[in-house]
């Protein structure tokens, strides 16, 4: 068997497993659809810390360590570590896990880091060079729009195709040991770019990206829309999701009925005014650490395809008047019967 | 033979060997006493483009291109790249390297990215999950400086223990086709922090996360400074220098004899008015890409410690009065008589 899988693709010779994850939110997602889905609701948006950066980090050090207990491992048994966040200079994962002493491998890869993370935690493992590796992701809306926007102070008013940034963070053991869920393979994605502007419809800037990877997927894999119990992407929200359909029935694949985007799971926009979706890292992290994991250990789930999507700004290359190129990471789960 | 190496080293069983590399630099890095020795000095220092931000992304586009056609081989023909750089949301590769359309895992590594990046594709051919992968990493003075400081075209002054952001890019190829340097090894930092809070003292935030990665390689590896005919840290300048060795020899290693850093060889300031040394993503880049790897192949040197060093600050967390945690990453290249 040959690991590299077509152009852009890795299937596992000896695939890794998902072992332990956690979901750790804050309030507003603990009031949504998944609320109960989630490990922990943290009510604090500080967290207990003086500043939103340092609030973002201590979620992501929360998750990391509620992944590991729930892995029934320990600390000094993970080799490495895969994560990132979407502030400047990821500030969140270098003050949030600095204390838990674990090798680290600093991420960016906007919302898509779930992916990033877990497909490279995943090929550590799978090559022998981690026994256990931890994957983290996260975001939080206090941090998100003073990085990206206002400060959340400033009250500022936001368009119907805005998404709103999750609260919290997602982690990952990817082990060799067994578990129900395995990690069969990846398809990695590259940076596309349809030249769109808008910050505030980032569904728009990140479908294009979402559609090549998922169309070099299903190349890669010589599998059809219909062999996946569900495809979900990362926070394209609304309007993005309906592109994301479109661009891939006009190259062949209609994925409508398998398709699902944790950005519109998240949240009820009718009562939580949440607009065209969440996003943000922690969204597709925790909506895979709670939702579609249970649906895969209890709902008969087999084969899910997760595509976290990334939007690629910066408040400089918005102020400078620059696209938004978008990327988005393939991450192929099955159910393993054990 | 086992590829995990001791607490936090690899070494692999399939050594990936640098089949190409590049360095592209600036007016200024071309000025000074490794002038000579890099493939090409650009001498405007926007590059072309019309923002320090875009600039610095064509450089690493540059770097890319040039390591590539080092190679000989076709851009086709790499199927992962592992890229960072300094700005916010990584700002330079998303800019930079968008157009080459090669699936990509976007790192933030502050100032180790070099390390980093090679690590990654390092793990990643010699896994046999590509035959060649590209490690990036680029930074500029124009858009470091109004990243983590004042914008240039306010004449901020300097204390005598900063440290000056190379501009540039370096690029590597790394392969499964032999080559006269391989990678035999990695070694992976953690995140540590002594608490230091100058962002104008660098190399005294960066000395102690280099120390214990440096200590750690020594003990996995079962080596000692002897066995190395050099070990080259990335940017810790006059400064972070005294500080590594005098944390080495008290935990029983002297590597002051093949000890060098990447920052203090680059500029001479004396005449460049550059005080404690470069530093920067592309610092230890370029000059690994350009002076050690002469030496390694016609200098006689047979084994080199690489170990760039990262400085983990934001804006966001200097304002906030966070200190200023390090990280660095090693890589073990190795001559190989063909």
């Amino acid at each position: 068997m040959k690991v590299m899988k077509g152009k852009q693709s890795l299937e596992f010779e000896n695939p890794p497993y998902l072992k332990g994850w956690s979901s750790v939110v804050g309030e507003k997602e603990g009031e949504g659809p998944l609320g109960q889905a989630f490990d922990q609701v943290i009510d604090d948006p500080l967290f207990g810390e003086e500043t939103w950066e340092l609030a973002e980090g201590r979620f992501m050090r929360q998750a990391a360590l509620l992944a590991i207990q729930k892995a029934e491992i320990t600390k000094n048994q993970v080799r490495y570590a895969f994560a990132g966040d979407l502030l400047e200079q990821i500030m969140a994962t270098s003050f949030g896990i600095k204390d838990l002493e674990i090798p680290l491998f600093g991420l960016y890869g906007a919302c898509s880091t779930a992916g990033e993370s877990i497909s490279l935690a995943s090929m550590t493992v799978a090559a022998g060079y981690a026994d256990h590796a931890l994957a983290l992701a996260s975001s939080h809306i206090g941090s998100a729009e003073k990085q990206f926007r206002f400060p959340l102070e400033y009250g500022s008013q936001r368009p119907l195709s805005a998404t709103w940034t999750v609260t919290g963070a997602g982690g990952f053991v990817i082990s060799k040991e067994k578990s129900p869920i395995k990690v069969r393979g990846i398809t990695t994605g590259k940076i596309v770019d349809y030249g769109v502007k808008d910050s505030m419809n980032m569904g728009a800037c990140m479908a294009p990206a979402a559609a090549e990877v998922i169309y070099q997927h299903f190349n890669d894999f010589a599998m059809t829309p219909d062999d996946y119990d569900a495809i979900y992407t990362g926070d394209l929200g609304e309007v993005g999701k309906e592109i994301l359909i479109k661009l891939l029935k006009d190259n062949g694949y209609d994925i409508s009925k398998v398709h699902g985007d944790c950005g519109i799971e998240i949240y009820q926009d009718e009562t939580q005014d949440t607009h065209a979706g969440g996003s943000g890292c922690a969204c597709s992290a925790v909506v895979l650490s709670s939702m579609i994991t249970r649906k895969m250990i209890n709902g008969g789930w087999k084969r899910v395809l997760f595509v976290p999507t990334g939007a690629l700004l910066s408040k400089t290359s918005f102020n400078e008047g620059e696209t938004v190129p978008g990327i988005a990471h393939g991450v192929l789960l099955e159910r393993e019967e054990l």
